[in-house]
């Protein structure tokens, strides 16, 4: 949690509505933060669903593993989250303090095991010691209440600068029902899995297969979209619950992904994570603006997404634009290292509206003057036409400043 | 051309001995610096035979593709390098900028134009006026002399801190042939074809198809095996020139590069490419540490080097090394995101002879205090085991400091 608020932060935070059959409490436990809560739990009623998507690291933290094996279940009864430490490398011991915290959690609730969630957040490689909070959450949970979201949104912070909060709604069958999500990210933020972690919780009935299918699909647009510095955590962890306490307000359950009933939500699903991933970029460490990087014209949209993210993960790109200067040439040069089809004679670049390139070369009209007045806004738009076909895609990044490497180098002291 | 030296530079610099047959000479063209050299010839005698490689990046510059059509000719009679325009992604124009170069170069030393090379280094995107800069290349061709180097080296510079010099030697039969080289690098410093500048010159006479063998050999473990920032440039050009003259002092002719009398020149290109190599990135921007990364146990050499560049291209990792704090968390998670064969619990991981994980877990006998005295050093060594096979690699690069994010943030303006 860093002191000084990103610019790009909120004006305002959401009211957030409960969610029927959620509850939330957090804590202080000290894992390593002091004077703010950093262990927070999620309580679900009897009957709630669930699916995620996690890190594709080879070197997944210990509670990925431990989700990773009970998702398939599709049944959540808790979800325990500590900030501070990742619990991951940390060889046996992880596993002894995944198991451990389970078992409190499992108690906690009158649940098995295979029904409690985990996820840790904060330095990798230092042994989490799970007996320091294990003991708090019988507490923690008697304690929970519908209306906690605010503060377990501030609990699994750790170097973001504000919490992340979002909140929509959507009509299922004659019911309206209520999809509440939060999120932490700020650093090592990368596809496969962007954000390090991200809760979702929604009162509709729906089943855990199409839950999966449903936050599968549109991972790839919003989450796995986004990059601020091209690192993937061992950690990311996405999950989406679901209570189906609105079918007593009629509200129809739903078992196939097919069903046309499903639109609205889906469509809510969609903009609510989307929301939440551009909150996690536009609190990417260090960031001063929010960058939309857009790829037309490619020979496909794998071929579009490859190039947008090599644009996107460029340091000579980041560190342009944080400078403020409109420097298409390091876009061409990310367009050339992406290895993928283009034609230097075919490309054009604009910022925002202002065509920069053309055909292979500046712009005839380019002004230096009304692009330098664009890139002093908070928000860039590039937009990169590769003229070979019909391919496109959109990511989101924020610039590369020095406040990210004085934030990063000086992390673990 | 930055103010301020590299502390890394080197203590001090070589004296270049001649190489039969090649004269250099350099001038104040005035392409965009002011008060410094900005071009610079390399004049080779009749029967110079000549290699390259070449940035594998699909948008190269216009004198890129220029040298690629000529290389294959296998004949150099001159090489022409301009520093502060890169001539890339300059369409059409960009084409008639090297043609106009090409010919006043041949008209010079009355030679084809498919025995001229050209390279330009600097802002991309800009049209370059060879016109500015062509006339002066008769007087250049008749300035030039054996003794240039030091003029050369500085005149190819961007933002470079300092020119970079390498001379070697090396029995060929029974006479002693000279490899001189020098480059230019500093950002946009990535593999495939890592630095952007660099031409070796030798004495000794070897058929151009063997030098080519060579060249290429040589790169994939120094210039390809360097990285800065990830970052491909358009312009990456190495090139070898072998005058021959060394056969009148009874050097033999090298046809075949089975060759065994080759041994001792192969040997020496090595580590003058490799020191160059390493020049760069002592010389990359805003660097502070050398940071060697030893990838062993991998299932096969290239994917050790994937999981090697992983290291060394994650600004996590760089940042930390910036802040002296040895993270091997993030670097088990930049083995993670490699995507290459991994397993969390056999790796193990050393900073210089401290082992600081292994299986999966921190040292038992993990020192901070030892570590972090380590990592004060500004040579770093990093070391990580995988314990799946007998790949290995070893890259090099620096650490990632708030001085690159200043030079990037204002190199145009």
């Amino acid at each position: 949690m860093s002191d000084a608020l990103s610019p790009l932060a909120p004006k305002h935070y959401p009211q957030m509505p409960q969610v029927e059959g959620v509850r939330l409490a957090a804590v202080e436990a000290g894992i390593k933060y002091k004077g703010r809560k950093d262990l927070m739990v999620m309580v679900f009623d009897e009957g709630t669903e669930v699916a995620g998507v996690f890190t594709r690291s080879k070197c997944p933290s210990a509670p990925v593993e431990f989700c990773r094996n009970n998702i398939a279940g599709g049944r959540a009864r808790i979800l325990v989250v500590n900030s501070g430490n990742a619990n991951a490398f940390t060889g046996r011991r992880g596993r002894e303090a995944t198991a451990l915290t389970a078992q409190a959690a499992a108690r906690s609730v009158g649940s098995h095991e295979d029904e409690v969630f985990l996820a840790s957040t904060g330095v990798i490689g230092e042994p989490l010691e799970a007996d320091r909070f294990s003991g708090l959450l019988d507490d923690l949970v008697k304690q929970a209440e519908p209306a906690g979201w605010d503060d377990a949104a501030r609990a699994i912070m750790t170097t973001d600068t504000y919490p992340k909060l979002v909140t929509a709604t959507a009509r299922l069958g004659d019911a309206e029902i209520v999809i509440n999500g939060i999120a932490k990210g700020a650093g090592m933020i990368a596809p496969d899995m962007a954000t390090m972690l991200s809760f979702v919780a929604t009162d509709a009935p729906i089943a855990a297969p199409v839950l999966q299918q449903l936050l599968t699909k549109a991972t790839g647009k919003t989450f796995n979209a986004i990059t601020v510095d091209s690192d993937t955590s061992t950690s990311d962890t996405l999950m989406l619950f679901a209570t189906g306490k609105a079918a007593m307000r009629g509200a129809p359950r739903i078992e196939d992904v097919r069903d046309a009933r499903l639109a609205p939500f889906r469509k809510a699903l969609a903009g609510l994570l989307k929301e939440l991933a551009l909150q996690v970029v536009r609190d990417g460490e260090g960031a001063r603006k929010q960058v939309e990087v857009n790829v037309t014209g490619a020979t496909s949209a794998r071929s579009a997404k490859r190039v947008a993210l090599s644009i996107a993960n460029s340091p000579l790109v980041k560190t342009a634009i944080a400078g403020e200067d409109a420097n298409w040439g390091r876009i061409v040069m990310a367009v050339g290292k992406a290895g993928e089809p283009a034609d230097r004679d075919r490309i054009a670049i604009w910022f925002g509206g202002i065509r920069v390139a053309h055909e292979g070369e500046r712009d005839p009209d380019y002004s230096e003057e009304e692009t330098s007045a664009y890139m002093k806004r908070d928000e860039i738009v590039i937009h990169v036409d590769l003229g070979m076909g019909r391919g496109k895609a959109t990511v989101w990044t924020c610039d590369l400043t020095k406040e990210y490497v004085a934030i990063n180098g000086d992390y673990r002291s």
